[in-house]
């Protein structure tokens, strides 16, 4: 099933469960797909920035992401494709779209600055992996210091058919969302789908402004599958009240660095993963960090009886 | 009343009122100190980055400086000094002390590298600007580009007798100050006020990790104040819930680019200044989003009466 | 005497002589231009990155301007006004030209990305300092981290009348003044004067490919006016020799962050300058930095007789 | 045959060879292994920078390697093993060391900033590949934009016993090279080999500042073992006339983007390898630039023979 640009909903940036000795914990990545599937996920993404994707062998990389294919319920499987080079890019794409992805995503290298630049990569990109393989557009100017303007991202996508989807993550973000919509009600950009990222801390107001839906890691994904839905359901109030809820909570996760090391101790007391470990290097959070994340899901669990434990 | 390593509280950092025409509204001036000191201020902070001190005149820089100092009823007035060269650091710096400023804060330029070239630069500043000046270090990665581990931070206030506070914005920065903290319990770090910024967002635990008060600029001061008072009383659950209730609007205003545009209106709707004007050039808010602003204060009035308008 | 898109040949820029005390050297500053004058100056640029402008008070920086308007036999001064603000970028460049400057100089902000973001920065540079004051673009990716493509510039110079000069040294940059010749050929570039610095690393060849001269500091400004003049004539091979025989030393004065330094050591054993002192904070030149310089022109010296002491 | 601190002379960068039609032009290794050993090579660095490493698929840089080791007649052959993961660091690293090399190379990742940030990437580069394989710290701050000082430099090399050499490539650097040395001579750093990159560009000084040799690309490696052999010598006068000569072409090839199209342009007219040709994506020289260098050879071929064609 290929991807293409209606996809919308929950696609969730999955982490890849380790075991404290190291070793990759299949068990977990079982139950992780159980319950993204549980929690109302149209799809899922494998192998971003948050799955620890750089610390995989290549075989590892490529058996999470068929474990993924065939564990989805033939829902699209996202592969994260982005790497130093054109070679490695184009096996790993290769590689998993014969496994049964649906589509990989790409991040720009973080050297690229002029609105050309970007522009040319992204087409020596699409030269190197093949222009039959959909592929999402990761606009992260935070974490890779690569600035794309809405003019840009419309470049791009007009220029490749290929181009299905846009990982939003800008921040702010919200006025580029509506440009690009303005673009596509003015006929200069084609059907494109827009999931947002940037850990969910404004999916509220993002599908307000015409987000299909989040491709984020938040460790309660059955909110960001709620809100998306309640906001397509006209009822904001309620997406707003959820999302409100789970603020406090989502902001801790939301820290450069740290976030990881959050997201799967939330996940592990949750029972989405049996360990928070992450591969070395790794970031292990401070007896302090713990408590103050045991007393947001404490808080959590009054509004969320879903933040019991 | 020069500043000390006792500061605690709340410093907002004040933004600069502007007529639409452009120039400095000084009604608006003294409407937003009453404010300040009606909601508990234990100081102010003036000509910082959100103060669009780089579009003002060297006198119209004198001048405010001067009126903050008059009209805060004896409190600290802290004065971004930070520039380019140590010439124009020097020449404010001499200036608004002249005036009775309390203090300057500085920071990094952005060029700054290595642990040493840090420490070097703040030799070089303090050496321009006088080593009777009580300073400030302004930590802000995201924004400056320079890192300073609690290491570099100790260097620099172990060698400078006039550091007497650190405006802490690290993000993550949690364990930042919780390791400064521990420096002043092994005897390696000198008292030091840490006052918190980075908008606001982490307030809640960095009062729990050993913040003195808070430095920043969210729109409602009176809940930095109150959050900052409510954890050094020990009541931790109002402290969090009335934090909550602020968190979706502070984190709206939190957004690189366009959270001055965002403040001043709320200032603007609440009667803190006559005019969320920006003097050229600067973003003005979309439609869009200022019913979006508009929203979160209806929802915030609901658990805050004083968001109501 | 305004400046105009038909500047050529050599606009030096100039340092600040200091005494060793810090004190500007106001009897230098005169020297430097009699020299400047015999060497074969066409004009002359002041308050750059290389003229310490940032530690010079602004009174002193006034004065520097118009002592070089005034020495400089009628020859245009252009004077370097980048700044964090426009409202500083504003007041020094009315004063300057009040003083009888032929022009400005302005630098992008470093933080500047996207296409638009530069210029966008340029238009709203232009509305604070008037659209009647000529104006050089200063594209310098390498120390100022902002990238320009050729169509970025001529954006720009089609935007604004008064801009009248490129500063080129983007590195590697041949290319880029092909392309601007060429955008010129088509008709879609204004006339447009291209100076070019980066220390005249490739004057010899920037020449060939359309340059109308140079705008650099090398301690030798009489051999980048000979190679402009060399070029022109069309005396290849003479301007390569002479170009080939500065370029061991010119190379070493390349070198950021130290190259001040060598700069002036040359120019005060030259008798340009009476001192190399640099204001503080500044860079001296080690015991064995300083015989390198002295054995690098004593070796010149076999090759252009200008070099012996 | 593993690498150790007592290395020194000449480590060319080697280039890949590629056919036009991008496939790898294994007579080409060859040609240039013969020609390297002609020159006076004392080892090869391969799959670095300038290798075009990340267009090799992982079996084609291993097959690389291999041949090096095989055809350098014994010499150490470093292997550049840089990689944003240590996954991928430490299966190529294996994988060469299986083959023979000496020791690889290791660059910092770019977003390295403070000090302990950098001394920890290292630890956890070498807990990756194991204390057993010797490396090479490499110092490239203009491309990597991550600043090590000499005390960083001084903390990896004492905590890693397999740390045998430094590849300097820092601008400025002529400092650090005396810094360096000056830390062995007070005790405080152990015997450590400094080899010095940079395209060559300060190698006469750098061979009087204590480097033990070059590890660079120029594509005349004859003059760069002569100059480092006649640097030992003690024939100073001999080094610089004959480092002189080469500048004008060396500094052509020295610039960032271009630099490798010149480079294998000039190998392939002096028949080190058979085509100019880089994997795609890669820069072609266009008809000026080919001019220019063919005119900077002529010229060059009058002062040594050597580049006559």
């Amino acid at each position: 099933m290929a991807l293409d640009s209606t996809a919308s909903g929950l696609f969730p940036i999955a982490p890849t469960p380790f075991q404290p000795d190291g070793r990759i914990d299949v068990a977990s990545v079982d139950t992780l797909m159980e319950r993204y599937l549980a929690a109302g996920a149209t799809g899922v993404t494998v192998l971003g920035i948050m799955g620890e994707a750089p610390k995989l062998e290549p075989e590892e990389s490529l058996d999470i992401a068929a474990r993924f294919v065939k564990g989805m319920a033939g829902l699209p499987v996202i592969v994260g494709v982005s790497a130093p080079g054109f070679a490695a890019m184009r096996s790993l794409s290769r590689a998993v779209m014969d496994k049964g992805a649906a589509g990989v995503m790409i991040a720009p290298v973080p050297s690229l600055r002029t609105d050309d630049q970007i522009v040319t990569y992204y087409r020596q990109a699409i030269e190197a992996i093949g222009d039959d393989v959909p592929f999402v557009i990761q606009d992260y100017p935070l974490t890779l210091s690569v600035q794309m303007t809405p003019g840009v991202i419309r470049r791009i996508v007009q220029e490749h058919p290929s181009c299905v989807m846009l990982k939003h993550e800008d921040w702010p973000g919200l006025e580029k969302i509506s440009t690009l919509r303005r673009y596509q009600e003015d006929g200069s950009l084609r059907p494109l789908s827009i999931l947002t990222g940037n850990g969910g801390m404004f999916l509220d107001f993002e599908m307000e402004r015409g987000a299909d839906g989040a491709m984020t890691g938040y460790a309660f994904p059955e909110m960001l599958a709620d809100v998306v839905r309640l906001q397509k359901e006209g009822a904001r109030e309620a997406a707003h009240d959820l999302f409100d809820a789970h603020l406090p909570l989502l902001r801790y996760e939301q820290q450069q660095g740290v976030g990881l090391a959050v997201r799967k101790y939330v996940l592990m007391r949750r029972g989405f993963i049996a360990s928070d470990a992450q591969r070395k290097p790794g970031a292990a959070l401070t007896a302090a960090a713990r408590a103050e994340v045991d007393y947001l899901l404490l808080r959590l669990a009054r509004k969320d009886a879903r933040a019991g434990l």
